[in-house]
Formats: structure tokens, sequence, C-alpha cells
């Protein structure tokens, strides 16, 4: 069994390697650009941002695999091949870690972490009175999935209030649910913080923007934590500089890596950090994957499939 | 009515007149060094480091009223009047910020928020595998108070496992908890983050050193938010670099503000906080303090009172 790989570079090949190899030493794990291969061999691919049209070259191709939660780089592909099952990765670790990042976010924006990063930088004993008690500000998740719920749960458990919006409406325990565009704004209002953790689909490309985060009491805390593509960086940049926001977590980006001039890197009210929200470690993610492949092997049904019609 | 201040500096008078205000407006605030200020109209002092035998020489002095939780730069003073009344600044939004900054600081030393700071302070995209799953790794408080049981709750909503160890037993649900002297190695080879929430008494001070880190597992983190006393930086240090410890949050050092020529500051494994752990901002503190004042007025009696012979 043949799994051809493109995520994390080819420097990241031997972990993915230790991982299958833990769980499935029967597949043959290879770089996606190794000389020589054969497409015509490999059965399964795993990509995160595969070149368009390489995985149509490969005639035996029975699943593909992205490396995310999202696949949105995987459906830039016109030639993608849309016959085949196409996986998410979302292993339970994943969940769990989102529900981690995006306490230590909110917790990091209420404290005011940059700051307090800053004056480390500097080697300056800063000692500002906190700017906010954690719990007395209400966070706003937008998406309620396996991760937006779990994240909510744990907030919860920090005793800190919140409200969740989602497309179609979700009914949870101790948190004040919206639903649709019509209900944005009154959700909004009510978003200290603002957690977004939406799948990029047409509706919520460029949702994170001007007109949105006006809808915020002033002051509010961002943390992106969804795709790149959902935010419009001036936008945010600009409502950092005029204190409609706070601060800002940001997590992902348009261009990946973010490049070296983007003015993220130096805002003094935001905090980058490198796509790192949910990722489960390859060791995580390759035991996932596996499973899938037995199952599929099995001629059982896989789970987490991307659906055209929701767009994620 | 005369309180006299000193916690902040001068310029943090402004921030203590205009909390008592809204709470004591009777009050008249006073700073600690303001010239011509008569000492025997002084009816209650609230003080961080008072200068040694200054409150001695207050006459009318009925009570002295910590500005945190600690009040050991107090206990320096060989002069203190130690028949009054020594209040501890617990406010309940004390307790609340603690747990917030221990689960921030467990969450920021799993996913390695230090490598992350840096990554930004150099602009470099820095797509490191994750080093831990929270919830994967153990973390053991030492000082089970309010705050301590504040923060176990906290780290367990977010599905991590908490170990306990106090000077006297505890009976926490959920919790493991050990006691004394004799029960501490069992305790810290279960502690793959060690949170440091010990008041400074003679037995705690100088702990957190090589032979108590040495029995820690190997590679683990630790939150120290008690008080600078109870550490020897350089062991600390020393742990770090062979990688007996993965990482360290300090909130405390054994003289504050931490000197500019601290390694603290520039080890890349410490993540150095100005004393912000629990610190609830000087509003809540000075409706606390106020409505410590008028238990006192009404003869009722003070809360978080200072005892000679627990040593806090």
């Amino acid at each position: 069994m043949l799994l051809v790989v493109k995520s994390g570079g080819e420097q990241a090949l031997p972990e993915w390697r230790a991982g299958f190899a833990d769980v499935a030493p029967e597949l043959d794990v290879r770089w996606w650009d190794e000389p020589g291969l054969d497409p015509a061999l490999i059965d399964y691919a795993l990509v995160w941002d595969p070149e368009p049209g390489r995985l149509a070259t490969m005639p035996k191709l029975r699943a593909i695999f992205g490396s995310g939660a999202g696949v949105d780089a995987i459906l830039r592909d016109p030639h993608l091949p849309t016959h085949l099952p196409l996986v998410r990765c979302v292993p339970p670790e994943g969940t769990q870690r989102m529900g981690e990042f995006v306490c230590w976010a909110v917790l990091s924006l209420n404290k005011d972490a940059r700051r307090m990063a800053i004056a480390q930088a500097n080697a300056v004993w800063d000692a500002f009175d906190p700017p906010f008690a954690a719990a007395a500000r209400t966070v706003g998740i937008m998406g309620l999935g396996a991760m937006g719920l779990r994240a909510a749960e744990m907030l919860r458990g920090l005793g800190i209030p919140v409200v969740g919006w989602s497309r179609t409406r979700k009914i949870v325990d101790g948190i004040t649910c919206f639903a649709g565009p019509a209900e944005l704004p009154a959700f909004l209002v009510r978003s200290e913080v603002l957690v977004c953790l939406l799948p990029a689909t047409p509706e919520t490309v460029g949702l994170i923007a001007a007109p949105l985060l006006a809808q915020l009491p002033q002051g509010a805390g961002l943390v992106q934590v969804g795709r790149g593509a959902h935010q419009v960086l001036p936008d945010i940049i600009a409502a950092l500089d005029v204190g409609q926001l706070s601060g800002a977590m940001l997590d992902v980006f348009e261009m990946e890596p973010l490049p070296a001039d983007s003015p993220a890197w130096r805002h003094p009210r935001i905090t980058v950090t490198p796509h790192a929200a949910s990722l489960p470690s390859r060791h995580e993610r390759a035991r996932y994957i596996a499973e899938c492949i037995a199952r599929h092997q099995r001629g059982e049904s896989l789970p987490n499939l991307y659906v055209p019609e929701r767009g994620y």
C-alpha cells in the first residue's frame, strides 16, 4: 500500500514515517516529489496544499486525506478528482488542542500577554494594572462544530460566559446560541472577545473585516483560529489602531508562512502564532489516518468527509 | 477617616483614590510621603513594602492592610506594630484571576508560547510540531488555599489531571492530595508541570531549588506564582539548561522589579511576568479594603488576617 505525503515539507517526512511505522507498518510512505516515483502506484495521498493537477495524475488513487481540519488548500485544485473521498483530519486530539488554544488565546488577550512579551523582550518590569478579569468578558464563538463546542465547554469551566453563532441553529447547554446572517448583529454586540472557528466557505471568506468589527463592543478582543481567507488584515489593524479592538491573536493568514514584511509581526497589539491552534502532532495525525485507511480497506465508511454542498 | 497609601508608587495614587471614591467617599486617601502629612492623624494604612519603622510612628493607626495576598514585604519591618490587625488583600477577584493565570501559564508551557513569542520578535514563521497535549501532562499544585483550589478546579475543567500538595492534608474531589514533607517526593514525581502557590514562610523559603527540581519528571514545566523567596533562580536556569525543566513561567522574584541584567529576561525557556498573576485591579482592591474598614468601624471581625503562628 503506497501513501504519498505532501505536508510540512520534505523535512517532515521522517516524522510522518515514524508515526505510520508505529500503527501501520505495512504502509509504504513516500515523499510527494520523490524522484522516479510512479504516480500509477499511489493508493492514498496525504496532502495540505497539493500543486494543482498533480492528484489527477494518480490513476489508482482511492482517497485523499487532508493533513488539517480544513481542506480549502486542496479544493483550490481545479483538477481535483472530486469522485474520490476527501477526508478532513480531525483526530480527537485536535479538538482538545483547539479548546486549549482558544482558552490560552482568550486568557492571553484578557491579561495582555502581548504587552508582557514586549516588556520581556526589552527587559522592562512593566507592572500595569490588569486590564480585564477574564470572567467579566463574554466570549462569542463563531462556528459551533466539534472544536467550537469543546472550546465553549472549556471556557465555561474557567468561569467565562460564552455565546455562540453558527450557520444552522445549535442547542447547547449554558450557551446562548445565535444562528444565520439575521442574528449575526445580535451575536456580535455581545462578543467582548470574538473567536472565529468557522470553516472557509464562499459565505465566510472576508467576513472578519471592517463592517463586522464595527459591530463588536468597543475594545473587543479577536481570536482568529479559522482560516486566513476569513480576515482582511488591514481592517483588523485599523480597528486596533483606533481602539475598536484592544488586541488580536492571529493564528491563520491569507499567505502562510506569513511574509517577514507583514505588519502583523511587529504590531504591539497583535500576537502571531504559526497556524498552531489545533494541530495534533504528526504522530497523532498518522494514527488517525492509518485508522481511516484500515476502515477504507475493510469497505467501511470514512469519517469527517468533505461535503461539497456544505462547503467543508 | 484618613487612609495612607504606599503601594504602586505615587503615580498609582489617582487610581486608588478613584477606587475608594466610588465605594467610601468619606475616606481621605493620602500618599505615604505627602509633605506635611501628620502621622498622628492616620487611621489606616494600605501598604506593600513600607519603610521599616514608619508604621510605628503612627500613634492612632488601627489596622494595616496589605495591598497583595502575601504580606511578607510588610513583615520585614522589625518595628511593625504587631498588636494591630494585619489584613491580607484577598478579594474574590484575586482568586479568580490567579486561577486564570495558572491556566494561562500551564497552557503557555504546554504550547511553548515562549518559543512562539521569540519567533514573532524575529518575524520568523516557526511551525514546530506541538510539544505537549496539555491534557496529557499532570499538573501538581503546591499550596491548596483558596487560590490553589480554584486553579485546580479550572485546570480540571480544561481536561488536565491535577495532583496537590499542602502543609496539612486537604480532601478535594477529583484531586489526589499529598501532605507534609514526607509525601513531597511522591507528589513531585507526579508533577509534570509544577505550580508553586505557597505562601512565603521559613519552611518554604528556598524550596524551589536543585534538590526539589531533580525530583520532577524529566522535562517538567514550572509555574512560579508564589513568592520570589521560594526560588533559587540559578538552580532553575541550570535545570532548564540540562533539560530537567523544559520551561518556566516566573511571576515572582527575590528582587522586584527584576533588575534589567537578570539572566531570566533573555533565557529562551523562561517567561517573565511582572508579579501579575493574581493582582486584582486597584478598583477591586479598594472595594475590598473599604469593606474591611467598614466592618472594622462597626466592630466586626476582619477577614484574611495574618496569623503569626502559621506564618501567613
